[in-house]
């Protein structure tokens, strides 16, 4: 088991700018450590280290992703690199027996996703996505609301709204912007926690189709800055979203049923580490007159002992080690759902591609 | 002018849930009076009267909606008729030369709607729809924000929700979901609510398009329960909105600019009758290593003298007194905003007939 005198030894391979943050959850979560960072350059690795105050008598910097891979003594690897290198570094994580953890958008397509899941399930190796709110224990907290078949009733609409104000800088140079690098743009990177978040909210009932909305907008090699969809499941359940780089931070979740409804606005990364805060409300009604609310929504404030990048690579490592101790399998929780978020993606791109016609979606 | 010695003399036809709540705004309204309800059966009118504690001495019980509109002390006449009898009655009481004060949604279709326009212009009389929420000082405070270019921005995209669940009685017997009575069911009745708001939120500049979203849900007469649509205007601008009548109580409204965001979740109704607020974020960023935010959405609180439905009587009595003295002539704002509102229903109502087709607008 990954315990804080036997933790799962991680790698990262590559440098990216989230590998900061990683690395830091990483050194919060009690039952992992980081063992070596893997670039092409290792001078860059070496300065990855020095600037993220990690020490170089425990993380080895390595020039090579290869080398990294190849090291025994490194139980689990962490991919940040840009999406189209994925299903080439990731299936060689799998390859060497190493657990993946997985920065999102998962891979450019599901065709894609399907030979990284492939690689982990044949070498029973555990895969783990990036999406990090799903480890915070608000989300945990809101499942169980959303569940509650009193309070809350059957689900019937989302709305989920992810943009972030990407400066010239990056709307000129960031990875994301580069159809070689990340070719799915806003869609990928923004729109996947927002596809993520509504199978979340339909409790990963995959909709039946796909319908893009209009308006979305490209940069001059194609790549989508802007765009959103609607999501159509059976019985006139419905869900939309919207994602950007172009306007201002704004990460909104609205989920309504028929007697409840639930809404933040910081779903990705909380306001705030250590605490983090929603509103629910049940029942609500008008007063007699019409003229005001009867109850109002309560707001409700999860704690949190550690921030939830840290708790995703507890749980990550908690899963690792159970396997590395020959106690279980990879739990298929996790791959079902990165898969499920891939396939909608695509959907939504496809729908986007055809000029906003309906795209059925199939698991 | 119409002022507390010298206020405009209403005249209700028609006694509605509704007018309860627009009689004790015009009592509350300092420049206005009530002094007729008419309804098709005297008795009504007079239980009408006592129930809402108005004072008979003051208030005239009338057996028919004619003699009102015949009635020469009375100036103004506010028509909470079923919407398919708007047309008729609105018409009548502009050719008798009164005020009018028109439930939402104003018509069935906007070719209605510009006959009653119509008949106000040629008469000379004052034309405003009931879009309570517009008279609020919460919306005067949202419209400076919203015009703040260096804190807001450019406005990119919307999204508005309003839907309440109606119980079995609702559904089954509501002249909301009676063909013959207000075919535009929850498009019409809540539906008007978003789009109002998406129109001020874009200072009524017209969409160009409108596509419906997928999922509308009828009842066995065929009124829609339940809808959604998409609105483009150029440059990848878009906002969407849902009502229905089989969910929740919610009334989201979330605009969001190239360097500012504003969202509230009462756009329609205030929780509060006295004050009502909002949250308001500009230049929000994420902390260096993004696991919170630099700065937080800040929330805003506007306290309000009069009900928002009472500030909506005093300014229409405002107008209409200006009028009645000859200073002025009619205010072409309120009727301007009605039908690029009642515009815009229409098109999403051909989008969803038509299968979620793309419906061009046009003024």
């Amino acid at each position: 088991m990954a315990t804080e005198t036997n933790p799962i030894r991680f790698g990262i391979i590559g440098c990216a700018d989230i590998a900061r943050k990683v690395s830091r959850a990483i050194a919060l979560a009690p039952n992992a450590v980081l063992v070596a960072v893997g670039s092409r350059s290792l001078d860059k690795a070496q300065r990855f280290i020095a600037a993220n105050g990690l020490d170089a008598s425990v993380v080895r910097a390595v020039g090579s992703y290869e080398e990294v891979l190849e090291d025994p003594g490194i139980d689990a690897v962490y991919v940040p690199l840009p999406t189209s290198l994925h299903v080439r570094w990731a299936v060689a994580v799998a390859e060497r027996g190493k657990h993946l953890l997985l920065e999102k958008p998962t891979a450019v397509c599901a065709a894609e996703l399907d030979i990284i899941l492939e690689a982990c399930r044949s070498r029973g190796v555990q895969f783990m996505d990036c999406t990090m709110w799903m480890h915070n224990p608000r989300t945990t907290k809101m499942r169980e609301l959303l569940s509650d078949s009193a309070r809350f009733g059957q689900i019937q609409t989302v709305h989920s709204h992810f943009s972030f104000a990407g400066n010239p800088d990056f709307l000129q140079n960031d990875i994301r912007v580069k159809p070689d690098l990340d070719a799915l743009g806003a869609l990928g990177d923004v729109g996947w926690y927002c596809i993520r978040s509504i199978l979340w909210a339909f409790d990963y009932e995959l909709p039946k189709k796909a319908i893009a909305l209009p308006g979305t907008v490209r940069n001059d090699s194609g790549i989508i800055l802007s765009c959103g969809s609607s999501l159509l499941w059976e019985d006139g359940k419905v869900a939309t979203f919207h994602c950007d780089f172009l306007t201002h931070l704004t990460m909104d979740l609205s989920v309504v049923g028929t007697n409840g409804s639930l809404r933040l606005d910081d779903f990705v990364i909380p306001f705030e580490e250590d605490k983090a805060q929603f509103s629910f409300g049940s029942a609500l009604s008008f007063n007699d007159l019409v003229t005001g609310w009867h109850t109002l929504p309560s707001k409700h404030i999860v704690v949190t002992s550690l921030p939830q990048e840290a708790l995703m690579v507890q749980e990550f490592s908690r899963l690792a080690g159970s396997i590395r101790a020959s106690v279980s399998k990879p739990d298929d929780k996790w791959p079902t759902i990165t898969r499920k978020t891939q396939v909608v993606l695509d959907a939504v791109k496809a729908s986007i591609d055809q000029g906003c016609t309906p795209v059925d979606i199939v698991g």
